[in-house]
């Protein structure tokens, strides 16, 4: 497994790192950046799993969301990762901002052309954190959060995979993809049509299976444009009562979707991992 | 004046927001970005202005920097503008990086094609800020801050105009564009050969003659990698020395020339102006 350093650049006394390296589970190159901070020079400190939405890259958190500020403080590492494998010539990849190159959705694909590079859930949960251990001075204490796809990724991760996790916050997610258009679209490509399958990628399915409570904690602003079709935080409120499953989800007023209602925020979020990590 | 609305997000309680308008002495529609802190809703709050560096826009510093929240705290707003007329139609315009659209160098162009449109100098100074004052619930206080070909052209501006500005500071600024290649070629091209011109816009040039002493706040990274060449912090601390000009020059150790630097030490840097605003 070699790492090829892309860039490198200083940020309050810790390192922004960009890599790029194979990835065996995506049979594809895959990008990640990771933060380290201060901290991680002279003991292994525990790392943030950040997710982004549609169209983002690795880059967008680190440079939007000014977290580095924080995470420098609290000692934690974070990882960003790409939001698919790219270029690599499957037909009609690069065609919708919704499917395919930046749209992953964070699953196993099933069926061709996609199965073969698409499985972001794999890399995520098991792939990435062992490049991440072997390669840089963090432990195996981890917590994942993201954004709108990347926020639907964090949570059915975090609801299959409790035990990985310390904790779980994300911000605008798509609570309910087999449920509205985005989701639909992006299922029935990567997965084909068995409803089975989809469900082990929905969390208001996963909420109801869920043999550990880990606590989900949720910021969705009021003025998101995509609330209403796409985001649906009353479905997972309300599975959340109905499966008494621990939620605190905070509906911000006047916030919209953009990076500018993340960073925000994200102090919170990171104050709360620091919590439990 | 007609300004037309863009977009508009919530941030820090407080509101991004971003306008088109037609400059009269740019003879050009210009694109700028303003943050007004939550204390606006109230009160006549303070102004600092931001200038960018080669190929930004308006956007560059506000999705970047992680300003907001500290000027929230503080009750600052931040205008940053585009830092070039866009569009006009002018031969060349858009051929380089370091010359015509994206790199004004914030002065007043004496020659043609340029001298129509490329007037930057009193727009920042003059046009702006009236339309600012006029159309925002800012106070007519103002400082003024900016990165690299902003950071000269925050210099220039506020060495010449001591007593518009309460405070300034920039992050890697060309102190001394008349003996470098960016600043000769940019000079050469918008003021033609005469160097007593140019020395208008030379930072390093305008010390020598300066009637006051608004001090200058400078950080300058040490792995930039634009620092022999381009940057030259020696220049500035030389001339200051020698006309006895109050220079607080700060090279960071292992920082570079992004934004990642800058949001690093915007905070420093807005605590300072507020102790001026």
């Amino acid at each position: 497994m070699k790492l090829e350093l892309v860039k490198k650049h200083r940020i309050f006394d810790g390192s922004m790192e960009y890599y790029r390296h194979y990835s065996q589970v995506n049979q594809s190159a895959m990008s990640f950046a990771i933060f380290l901070p201060p901290q991680a020079e002279t003991r292994k400190v525990p790392v943030l799993y950040w997710l982004s939405g549609l169209t983002c890259t690795e880059d967008n958190f680190m440079t939007k969301a000014g977290a580095q500020r924080v995470a420098a403080e609290l000692g934690i590492a974070i990882v960003a990762m790409d939001t698919s494998p790219r270029d690599n010539g499957i037909e009609g990849e690069d065609d919708s901002y919704d499917f395919g190159s930046g749209a992953s959705f964070y699953l196993n694909a099933t069926i061709e052309p996609w199965s073969k590079n698409y499985n972001m859930y794999d890399y995520i949960v098991t792939e990435l954190p062992g490049i991440i251990e072997l390669n840089f001075n963090v432990s195996n204490k981890k917590s994942i959060s993201g954004h709108s796809m990347g926020g639907h990724g964090a949570l059915i991760i975090a609801l299959r995979n409790p035990r990985s996790y310390q904790s779980v916050s994300v911000f605008s997610p798509i609570v309910a993809p087999t449920q509205n258009g985005w989701g639909c679209k992006a299922f029935s490509g990567y997965l084909g049509e068995d409803q089975s399958v989809w469900r082990q990628y929905d969390s208001c399915e996963l909420v109801k299976i869920a043999t550990e409570r880990l606590p989900l904690l949720v910021d969705q602003g009021t003025a998101d444009e995509y609330l209403d079709d796409y985001l649906q935080p009353g479905k997972l409120i309300e599975v959340c009562e109905q499966y008494n499953h621990p939620l605190n989800l905070r509906m911000q007023p006047g916030y919209d979707h953009s990076y500018f209602f993340i960073s925000t925020f994200i102090e919170e979020h990171l104050r709360y991992h620091a919590g439990y990590l």
